[in-house]
């Protein structure tokens, strides 16, 4: 598959973007988390944000295109976690993925190892959920720095009604159709996840 | 009644500047809340945000102007939401309805379901009351995905001295007699429920 | 006393880029607070922010003059705080008063009734105060609508080692000898109430 | 050892553009706070930004070059604490050296005086440890206004692995090779604090 430096840099503008914007929410503190977008299905195909970057300064060159294994195809240093973000791509047919720190999943990873359960929050609709009557479980699994182990987890934890998972000690995988939905989706799992640290 | 394209345009960028001051207080997030502005008492008409967008990122055509049952006149995509926004203004002479998801009025809603009652704060008078000696009651009623049911429940619930009312496991609707004033009124809402939520 | 527009201007836009900082930082929610700068000694004369107006919107003419006592010389509106204002600048020799609303200082002013003690704390250098080993009061006094009546209260309870006075269920008073260093003491002693916060 | 004005004035522009994203962080409250960058190793000459300027205010000038000792060469005033700045250079070998005031680090300090253990978590990478297994110890080490005792104590109390020290009562020390990974190290650092501050 041939992706031209234009392409490259479109998908690039627009990760810098939603990092950019992630990062003013505080989520990437240092140089925390990365963002990807599948550019191709069939092979599987992503744009990840280049590792080592201070999030609220990448540019549009500052991405690396990586097959479905997470591995670079033009040169540059994707992070170790493009390998996820492609597997999360291929498990859930997501378009995008945001992997963010925020002191809030970390917080309520520690407090509900076994899963955090919403209910009867408008919120749960910004993620395709009922509102009423219905609970809906954010899973958490334990973390690893083997991206084969992290994913195996995944897969097996996710609930499809839950475009997200927390990590333990780690943040937030979160996906959707676009990096924009993915972007909406983050924001709404970060809310649920605040909401439920004020319950104590 | 008629509004010509300008008139809706520039209705709609006021809508838009409010949007985003709120979404950048977080008070938005994923593509949570809408506003409205009434622009004709008799018969009663709406312009109200268009469903579905980033609330930080609405320019002046993404509005849709409503009837007062909620009810797109000109095409576009209003929100659900719409029907009540048209209910509150009809039921309060209101000029301007906010309806906003902050984590504050969701955590104290949950904490206190039968109304948040503040006493002694100057902030009251923010919202027209005394600031001494008297009981303002914020009154908290229960999320329906019924406009008509949750209408009534507004309806019967508010207080007259309160322009704001909490959706349980929801959000808040506030209202003033514009724009400028409903926000006036959402910030001073806003203030009291995270004053409240240090209370314990 | 003669002051001209162009300085009354000048002194507009000095407070009126303190207010939307102090806005920018949620301090000054609603229409809440007011900011003053003394352009008089004797007779004594301030600058004090209209009444009124979104604290994070001010012009350079949103401004009043006013005498010693807080009334209006050239028309317009002051807040009835103005009198405060200028009270806290004839007893303190104060060059610029803040009153912002925050809900760190409501929350600790209704913990603490009797005044909030620090020390041990390298802030209190922020205020003139030294970092070891004393203890230094910030005095809470009682709010009132009577503006004679609370500057008696200030008068009283004011310890001149600390340029502030928190107004229970209500917010702050600062002060200092010119708009920033009225804003360095504001931040410093907003940072001790914050602190204070964190402490249970 | 000469430098230029040239120099001096663009290691100013770093500082003065890192000092200004601490400051809307709410890091550097009042004019608290201070940064320096590594210009010479032999002899060694640091630049440190000016004493009791605003912090989000600083301008490319407002800096001074000290010696070793923390002692200006070329005139200005720098902070009492160029001393430690310069000290924590020569012990570490750092090229940049943060101090800021957070709220959290400040709260962190009163709760764990023996120091803030942290293990498991991802963020413990942004700091150069290791994610999982292992305890790394932030150490607190007691305020004192002389920089030289201040100095032994951190001195004594560093822990190689961690690039940071908590001053009691009054904030934190970071350092990196570069402003800019001493940035991400003060990023990391004050997330491992706010998370620690969750967990009651």
């Amino acid at each position: 598959m041939d992706l031209s430096r234009t392409e490259l840099e479109e998908a690039g503008a627009v990760l810098a973007a939603e990092s950019g914007r992630f990062a003013s929410f505080g989520w990437m503190r240092g140089t925390s988390g990365n963002l990807s977008t599948v550019v191709s299905r069939d092979p599987l195909r992503l744009v990840v944000t280049a590792s080592g970057h201070d999030k609220g300064e990448l540019g549009p060159s500052d991405v690396v295109l990586v097959d479905g294994a997470g591995a670079a195809l033009d040169g540059g240093t994707p992070s170790a976690e493009a390998a996820l973000h492609a597997r999360v791509a291929a498990l859930t047919g997501a378009g995008a993925v945001v992997h963010v720190h925020t002191v809030a999943s970390v917080a309520m990873g520690r407090r509900k190892p076994g899963g955090i359960v919403f209910r009867d929050l408008e919120m749960l609709k910004g993620v395709g959920q009922p509102a009423h009557d219905t609970e809906v479980t954010l899973p958490v699994i334990a973390n690893s720095q083997d991206m084969e182990e992290l994913g195996d987890r995944l897969a097996q934890a996710r609930d499809p009604r839950m475009p997200a998972v927390v990590v333990a000690g780690h943040g937030l995988y979160v996906w959707g159709a676009t990096p924009r939905q993915a972007r909406h989706h983050t924001e709404v799992v970060e809310w649920l996840l605040e909401f439920a640290l004020t319950q104590g």
